[in-house]
This record gives C-alpha cells, structure tokens and sequence, in this order.
C-alpha cells in the first residue's frame, strides 16, 4: 500500500532535520528516509543549476528508496528545483517555500513580511514571487544572511559570534517595519532564540520547517496516503559527509538517538 | 479556466462567515458563492440523516453556480455528511473538522486538547477520530454546548447571558488540564472572547475557520487551482431566512457591506 511507505526528505546538510523534528511531531507515524549533502554543504552560494544537478540526484537515490512522497527540506534546493522537481517523478513534491508564505500569509497582521534566506533564496525572489500570487497587496522585503548556515552547520549557535552576526546581519530588515519574519532557511529554526532575540517583541517568527510538516500532513490526508497504525515507524539517515559526526549532531538536536550510514554521490 | 469559478461555502446560518472572512484575509482573490440555510438554524440538535439532506440540497444548488470547490463551513454539518459528499461531485470538498484537527496536533504541547462543538459534532466523536489517525497518543476530551449557536444568531456573543453559559459550560472542561482547545463549531469564534476569558491564561485556541481557509489555500494551490490575477472577486451571498437581516448582520461581522438574495429550497 502507497500510504505505508516511507517519506524521503533531503536536505544539503543538517538544517532539514529541523523538518524532520516537526514530522516526528506532526506526523508520528510515518516512517521517513533523510538524506544529508553534508560533503557538499552550503549550498546556499553555488549556481542554482549546480544545486539543481545535487538535488536531481539526490532524488533519484530517494526514489530507489520507494518513497511516497519527497520533501525537499532546504529552501535553497526549493528555489533552485522545486518546479522541475515536481515533474521528475510520478510522487508528490513539496518544497518548504510554499508553506512559509502560506503561514505568513495567514500570520501577518499589518502585511509587511520579512524573509531571510541564502543567497540562492533571495537571488529567486522565490517568496516575494509566492506571497503576491496569493496576495499582491502584501508588502515583502528580502535579505540573504550567507554566514548564518556555517553557524549552524559547525554547531556554533549559541556563540558570541552568532550574535554579533545576527544583529548585524538583521540591521537593514529591523527598520523595515514588518510584523513577521519568515526564517527562509531549515537551518534558521536552530537560530531562532538569537533572532528573537534581535528582532524583539511583537514580530512572529515564521519557521517554515514547521509548516512544511503541516502542509505534508494536509497533502498525505487529502491523497489517502497516511500511515495509519504504525506505532513503531522507521526512521533512516544517510549523510554524504561522516556519519559519525551527523550522528552526534543529529541524536543531540532531535533529543533521540539515530541510527546513520553514509552514501556516496558522483560530484 | 477551472481557477477563475468561485469556492462555495456552505453553513446553517451566520456561522460559516468566519470561514468567509478567513477566505477575506488568506485568499483575497478568490470569488465565493455562500449560503446560509437560515431558515433551518440551528442544524446542531437535529437527526444527522436530516442535516445530511439539507447538506446535499446546498450543495448542489451550489454546484449549479459551477463552484471549483466546497467547503462545507459548518461543523455539524461536516459531521454528519463529509464522506458522503466527497463523492457526490467532481470538485473537491473540504469540511472543517480535519483542518481543526491538524491545527490542534500542531498546536497542543503536553497533548492534552479538549473540543467543544454541537451535539451532532461531539456525538460523532469526529475531532477525536481525526486526531487520532495521526496520532494516537494525545488525549482528547470532547463536551457539547447547545446553546452557543442561538447566542452568536441572536446577535447575543457580549451580554451577560453569553458570559454565564460559557462558564457554565465549559466548567467539566477546565478541570481537564487541556493546553489547546478547538472550536469545533463555525459560529464559536464570535464568542473566543468570553472563551478565552473563561479558559484563562496558557490555553490556545483553535477556530476551525481561520484553519480550514488556510487548508483551502493548500488544496487549490497543490490542485494549480489558485486564482491569481483578480483584483477585484465577486462575493455572493444567499440565505433561506430574510435576506435583509442576513445582510445587516453579515455586513457588521464582514466589516463590508455584502449583497443577499434569497433562495427557498424544498423541506
């Protein structure tokens, strides 16, 4: 039965696991399949058409897996492949921009949006481009924050250092006036306290591996294609990089103890 | 083009336009047929085989106005008919309890959700089926309130009648030690005031309306049925009571004055 295969999820390294923290939430009982690029990682500042090549591979070795569905968990790979993505395979397709802007949409109360994303991310325009196919009356304002993922990546997110960046980086969009943020990155959440933190009260944080999650959720029900009864799921992680390391870092920030291989992907 | 019909919504009376609104808010460019069936108010204490009829005689008055999707804005009557109507045409049609449900797992942080609805909505026991398809673990504690409904028709939702119910009724479900409370009935979000005043502080409300406009938003966006490009959507409003009441009530809650006619259809 379709519904009782596993969900793949992917990202370039360890931000999309913020995703996967949300689906063992939202969705106990699906089974999941996460591939890590680590090797690669960030993808945030190379040709979109580079991070097209990865994310197609990716996918292919998602899709041997016999995956229902694929989430691409990382918004860099979203704005460079979803919409060739969603054609490659006879599955479901979900990146994480759509339901940012979805959940900004719904959350703003003054209709000014911020987004912080990668280089690729912002260069997309991607959730500009989103929102105001829904509602061109909102108004959104962009910025790309490229050292933000290396923080997180090399578990630095409680430094000093972090803070100063933050605020620094953050400047430009304080004075913009927005009522919500959108954190346009899987790897942001991880930031989250340090960017509440800066942008101060009043402002809602819009993370949008939470709502990615829900939205799969919503997409899976509306297909029939939810694991039912299935108390004891099968969680799966393969890392490009070392898979020791992804699974220190990995059990510490998703409070359980994973089990991880490696792959190897051409270059 | 599909895109460009009108969504139809659907309830027992004035209930369904907090779901109106939400349509307002989260998809600003979409035309909407409603229909009030007024006339019948409240559905809540009657057979679900009556409710499920009258369901039907909207539905397909709305069909014959060529809607792209139902959403059946109404508890009750989502109770009592959603997976019957689901095949009763081509279109999609989406109830209320599910969305609610959804935004409840997503919400609840020690897993304890109490629901509130009519007594064909608890009686169903549909919120806690939901729920617990997707997962099994949480506690859900469901407790009827008849007379909500008349209080928000009436017009009723700031007197001191409105405040001594809600206390009365919703007693059992505050020694529950629920964090997230859904409103499982369309009309209960015109009394959230009193709700959350009763409830107190640490207690997160779901209204059914504001989530099921954003899973609206999911379905005709993953269904590339999105209407983009129209500024300026037509709102159609139709009741089987007395239009001119509908449209001085209706235009007060919408915060804009909205056009009625009148419809009759058979009993």
């Amino acid at each position: 039965m379709s519904s009782k295969r596993p969900i793949g999820l992917l990202d370039s390294g360890f931000g999309g696991l913020t995703v996967v923290s949300e689906v063992f939430r939202q969705l106990p009982q699906e089974d999941i399949v996460y591939v890590g690029d680590n090797l690669r990682c960030p993808y945030g500042s190379r040709e979109p058409q580079e991070v097209k090549r990865y994310l197609f591979q990716i996918m292919d070795f998602l899709a041997e897996q016999d995956v229902k569905m694929i989430i691409i968990a990382c918004n860099t790979a979203t704005a460079a492949g979803l919409e060739a993505a969603k054609s490659r395979y006879n599955i479901p397709v979900l990146g994480v921009i759509t339901p940012g802007s979805r959940a900004a949409i719904f959350a703003t109360q003054r209709g000014r949006i911020g987004v912080i994303g990668t280089e690729v991310t912002i260069r997309s325009d991607s959730y500009r481009r989103e929102i105001h196919r829904i509602n061109p009356q909102l108004h959104v304002v962009n910025r790309s924050c490229p050292p933000f993922v290396q923080l997180v990546e090399e578990d630095r997110t409680d430094s000093a250092e972090a803070r100063l960046l933050v605020r620094d980086y953050l400047a430009p969009i304080r004075e913009e006036q927005i009522d919500t943020l959108i954190l346009g990155c899987t790897h942001y959440p991880l930031l989250a306290p340090v960017i509440g933190e800066v942008m101060g009260e009043g402002i809602t944080l819009i993370s949008s591996a939470e709502e990615t999650a829900r939205e799969a959720s919503a997409i899976l029900q509306v297909k029939q294609m939810l694991n039912e009864q299935n108390p004891h799921p099968s969680h799966r992680f393969y890392t490009t990089g070392n898979p020791d390391y992804f699974c220190e870092v990995g059990s510490r920030w998703l409070k359980r103890s994973i089990e991880v291989a490696g792959i190897k992907l051409d270059d």
